[in-house]
């Protein structure tokens, strides 16, 4: 067996033309995890594997499964996961369907009303449109809500927030404007949307609105929809707004499998849900409440599109927001589909993608669905005509996604045992459109699927897709971003936050991830609405269905090559070195906020701010801080050290058999070894104050919601100041980085035993 | 006589509260030019100075002088110039009317139509405002459009061009944009308005439309007039259009003063009329044109506040546009006031700012002439109780300075000879209003204007306006501004490009200039238009007159100093320091240059651009360019440190003067030596392809208009990748610094001989 030699600092030395036809590239090239003779019959198959696949019928089960709204709960989303379940079967899967029973509240009441200046009462519904076929399905369609609002009924001032994140309610402080009481509106946007009632009611907010700002995802950005793709006046976004970052899944049974007899807590201990009322509305309903505000006006980066002077409030604009919601429970549908492993059935390669959607979803989740299930149908080929993979596959057609995660949490919390032990590596997609590879994950993962993107040719260039996404690189990233593009061996992935299936797999459990998809040309503004649809997706987002092959194909040779490699392919070079880089950070936002502190208390001693503000505009001056104190940062350093020799051994001897052209003996134990690599990276306590994400190295926010923390323990310490816990956390980190080492080194140690 | 040290690297040690009442800083202080008794005297006499300040008189002036539209060669426009006069007269100056005859265009025909895709006529007037009792003058005022605009009747599809600067060009090539034969609609801003005609007629447009998009000044930015200060849909910027980085002034007269009989060029012959026609519009005509054009989606930077979607055109939006002119002669009326010099009334220290406006012109001009008159008033009752200033000083209300600078230019022109020989200095202002000092000018007077600025006090903050101004640069200024903030002793000044009268002064007769003015708490948008009024002003601007009154003290204290300093109180350290700053940076921009040629090459060559375009977007492959070569900076390299070697020798020698408390023998002659090094900075041949601009330091940028090109024969040859004509200006230039420094030796030379 070969395996990429270890290239800490490769140079790519670039020829005048370094982007050639993918076809040529992947010839007689080795592949991580196999030897020479297996990676040639490997590439066989996967020419074999994509010569199966057919963009018609991707079309068609796009319509199939959009053809109606497919949102928890409703008729249509049971007969989807019927539907899915027939195909898997009918493609030779063993296939069944798991059912969970979770909370899903759906609106009785929904008020908006401006009481001052003048009377307003906001549409809240999404008109038919005669462009868009399914858009009439109005008995059917959810209302326009997000999810896991509690019910409310209050009267207040508004108060404009622009994204409600943090940051944004201090410039508000230093405006000397308190939402105490107040109702916020905020812009979608700038964070995951549940973060925003979060940090407004711990300002005392008693209400939060959320609107679609032209701005951000309609008129300004393209023609909107019908004409173009973009969000129009009346186009709003559904969504959940349950406290994910704190857990996904079913609110009433936090941790464990949401089973018919599973233990539940009392709605009212349900820790997820908002702390206040929240409706999402389209800027039709918002502009009337916007141009009422007075007060003094936005900072210019909070403004958005519409043609008014924003205003922050409080103020003349009163309104009155009233909430109630019925609390069922609903029964979800993940369709679970095993394809068994010939050699090592007890490892599992697992493939997922949700299949709820908030409407009629034809982007999201569709898109995706049907490339993985064009996928599995491949595979399904592949195994009618003979061939039979090491490992068990298993392909899963998540519901519940929209709600948090749903479906895929109480699987991976039901099952939390069985995949601890087995699951060598989780995939996962969701919406898919026209572009450039987006590549996310575990970066023991990352040379293995930089190797999978050089062999995939994007449909429009001819070009590998992997080519294509660092020759984009090359031409929109930053400065370093450029330089990495035209340096680094592989492009990087990027860490996962949340947003999308992964994160029980990954941040609860600990099993390597991807997350794949192709996007960049395909903008919009239909996300979350009723013009998600089939109409929309043929039209704007990717017509012929080529980026949902080149997805196939992508998902595909990932499942295949995991399935089939001799060795499972992780790889540790690029793991130590994204590592090196998040210590690098998270020791510079210290001397950042170091810094930051020490300027903002000269400021205030020198008199910089008090000779500066406007004396005709309200102005509170900035608390002086604690100075930031150095951190001890020799654990994480000792730590890093420690894993760059585990890796460097462990490279070498690999090396070392590659060259004497043999294969590893106990092949099955070395697999065992190289899944708890990534195993050991979390911890059971969890996260300070969020037990359930166990992992140190990736979680999402807590304050951003989808966007990723990197060693999140030591990073949203040092973000929030709080010092003792950064120290703490820092030992913390360290210590599970050791503990990798110590699972690459019993790695090494197998391999070692076969010389 | 002391005189300030040699510190070209002072630290500032920052005590805890380095911003400490200004009266306190000032007591005892040394003062450029003066000896300590000298100083002392100098400090007494300004603080009678400042007593003399009446904010009833700007008030009382202002209403009377914005009472009626005032343009050139309207009624009133004439009548302000004789009540200047009397006022002058009426406080001792000698003081007289000086006339010239001007071409000065104004509109009989404006017709701005849609044909396609729908018929829409543009209205092109500003309405009447209650709330505004000057904006129903309308018999008085003219109408919107654009001085120097050539007639033209021109029917075509219009494209958006954004601001119509080269750069923006180059952007629309790359999409398979060509504006030849089309009507470029631009909005206002990126650059002086003049550019915008200029560089659509180098693309081969047929036509130029230039509106207000509210982004820029409108309903983004805050409230609209009359709510609040911005500029409202109907508000329209008027403005010339005269390419005046060729040459301000008379059109018919280049280079010589339009006198009665002056030699003139036939109109056809005028280099600076525009090529094209040219209308400025408020965005409530602009809308439905934008709102009708089709095409490709103008990116993202481009898109202004309409509540539309950007798009480039060409397509479904035709115009017709038709102006006619009356190409007419009118008289202007410079109002020129002298008090006497005692000991050397040949040196003249001169004051300006214009008279003329728009249409009532509150802001621009009459902030800045009331406190100009209001200085001079001061002046004038320190003389009747005695004093006499040494050196003889020039008060000057410009007329024309809005057409393009007619007044200043004319007049500097027709007395080029006398001023070239006796101007120590020219003092500019225009606009003011609440907030930050703003100080531009000669290099050579920065460590001079500095000393103003500590010494004046902020009537807000109650402390110097110059700690007001390093604290805005402190909290607001990018990192290199901040560090110098904090370290450099001096506040940096500006360079000066055009955009008022110090253009003739500066950069065609080498007179070291300052222009000076407060603001930024004043934004709005009213320039230009009837709303710049009166009562818009005594409302949104500086409504107790409180800057008007910080503007006279600044004023009339520079104008104090260098009338009655024993030795003209030039300094070269700072010249020095900045002119080696513009040697760096336009080795850096070549450097710069040659990197992106670099890449871009790299770029085409690598499949990069072809990697990554969106092949349903029209796309235009950038042509590979000839890479930059090394220059030769050696010239330019050596005299800096020729300069800085001078400027050494004249500080070390003043240092020594000053240890022994010895005034300089000979100051006459020292005097007319310091007024030689600003004029060695002009060379008679001038700028490359616009002789008139002679100052080889500072220019306005050809296709910036108003804003500043250091060393711009260099810099702009640099920008133009013109890499023949660099390395020739850079000899050029060179040459130019040695000059300097043959001037300061002079000095110096002089300063020695007094040992």
């Amino acid at each position: 067996m070969r395996i990429d030699s270890f290239r800490p600092a490769l140079v790519l030395l670039l020829s005048c033309a370094f982007i050639i036809p993918a076809a040529s590239q992947s010839k007689d090239k080795p592949l991580l995890g196999f030897d020479p003779e297996g990676a040639a019959a490997e590439r066989t198959l996967e020419a074999k594997f994509d010569s199966l696949l057919k963009r018609e019928n991707l079309r068609e089960t796009m319509k199939r499964l959009s053809a109606r709204p497919h949102h928890v709960g409703s008729p249509y989303d049971k007969e989807n996961a019927e539907f899915i379940l027939s195909l898997f079967r009918s493609w030779g899967f063993d296939a069944q369907i798991e059912e969970f029973q979770v909370l899903f509240p759906t609106p009785k009441v929904r008020v908006l009303e401006m009481i001052t200046p003048e009377k307003f009462t906001a549409r809240l519904a999404e008109p038919t449109l005669r462009e868009d076929s399914t858009s009439a399905q109005t008995s059917e369609q959810l209302p326009v809500y997000n999810a896991y609002s509690i019910d409310g009924d209050v009267t207040a001032q508004l108060v404009y927030v622009n994204y409600g994140v943090p940051k944004d309610y201090e410039e508000l402080q230093q405006r000397g404007i308190d939402v105490k009481g107040k109702i916020v509106i905020a812009r979608y946007g700038g964070s995951w949307r549940g973060i925003k009632p979060k940090v407004a009611a711990e300002h005392g907010a008693v209400g939060c609105l959320i609107y679609s700002d032209p701005r951000d995802d309609g008129f300004y950005q393209g023609d909107v929809y019908p004409q173009g793709a973009w969000r129009n006046e009346s186009g709003a976004q559904r969504g959940s707004v349950a406290d994910m970052p704190l857990y996904p899944g079913d609110p009433l049974t936090p941790g464990v499998g949401a089973t018919k007899d599973a233990q539940r807590i009392a709605l009212k201990d349900a820790q997820t849900l908002t702390k206040i009322p929240v409706l999402p509305i389209s800027y039709a309903d918002a502009l009337p409440l916007l141009k009422a505000m007075n007060g003094q006006v936005a900072p210019d980066a909070w403004r958005g599109s519409l043609p008014i002077t924003y205003h922050l409030g409080p103020g003349s604009a009163t309104v009155h927001l009233k909430l109630e919601f019925d609390w069922k429970t609903e029964t979800i549908r993940d369709v679970i589909a095993r394809l068994k492993g010939d050699e090592r059935p007890d490892e599992l390669i697992i493939r997922g993608n949700h299949h709820d959607a908030w409407v009629n979803g034809a982007s999201d989740p569709i898109s995706g669905q049907v490339a993985m299930l064009e996928e599995a149908r491949g595979l399904g080929e592949l195994a009618k005509s003979g061939w039979k993979p090491k490992r068990t596959i298993i392909y899963c057609a998540w519901d519940g996604e929209e709600p948090g995660l749903l479906g895929s949490t109480e699987w991976a919390e039901t099952h939390a045992e069985m995949l601890r032990k087995h699951a060598a590596i989780y995939i996962n997609s969701d919406s898919n459109g026209r572009g450039f590879l987006g590549m996310g994950g575990s970066h023991t993962l990352e040379k293995f699927i930089n190797e999978v993107a050089r062999d995939v040719t994007d449909p429009e260039k001819k070009i590998s897709v992997s080519d294509r996404a660092r020759a984009v690189q090359l031409l929109r990233g930053d400065k370093n971003e450029q330089r990495e593009a035209r340096e680094r061996a592989d492009l990087r992935i990027d860490a996962l936050g949340s947003g999308s299936d992964f994160t029980p797999f990954l941040q609860h459990l600990g099993i390597a991830s991807l997350n794949l998809g192709f996007g960049g040309e395909d903008g919009g503004g239909s996300y979350h609405s009723i013009y998600d649809s089939f109409d929309n997706y043929t039209r704007f987002i990717d017509p012929n269905f080529d980026y949902g092959i080149a997805l196939a194909e992508v998902g595909g040779r990932t499942v295949l090559r995991f399935a089939n490699a001799d060795v499972l392919p992780f790889e540790f070079g690029n793991l130590t070195d994204t590592v090196g880089q998040y210590v690098k950070e998270v020791t510079q936002l210290t001397n950042d906020a170091r810094e930051e502190i020490k300027e903002k208390n000269l400021r205030l001693s020198d008199g910089t701010y008090a000779a500066v503000f406007d004396p005709t505009q309200p102005f509170v001056m900035p608390k002086a801080e604690q100075p930031a104190p150095y951190l001890n940062f020799a654990p994480l350093e000792n730590s890093l050290a420690r894993l760059q020799e585990s890796t460097r051994k462990y490279q070498t001897t690999m090396m070392q058999l590659a060259a004497q052209n043999r294969l590893p003996a106990q092949s099955g134990a070395l697999d065992e070894a190289l899944i708890k690599v990534e195993r050991a990276m979390t911890r059971e306590q969890g996260l300070p104050r969020r037990p359930w994400f166990k992992h140190q190295i990736y979680a999402p926010g807590f304050y951003t919601g989808y966007g990723v923390k990197t060693l999140p323990g030591v990073r949203e310490a040092i973000e929030q100041r709080n010092w003792q816990e950064a120290n703490e956390q820092i030992g913390i980190v360290g210590q599970t980085i050791e503990n990798v080492a110590v699972e690459i080194d019993r790695a090494t140690t197998l391999l070692q035993a076969t010389r």
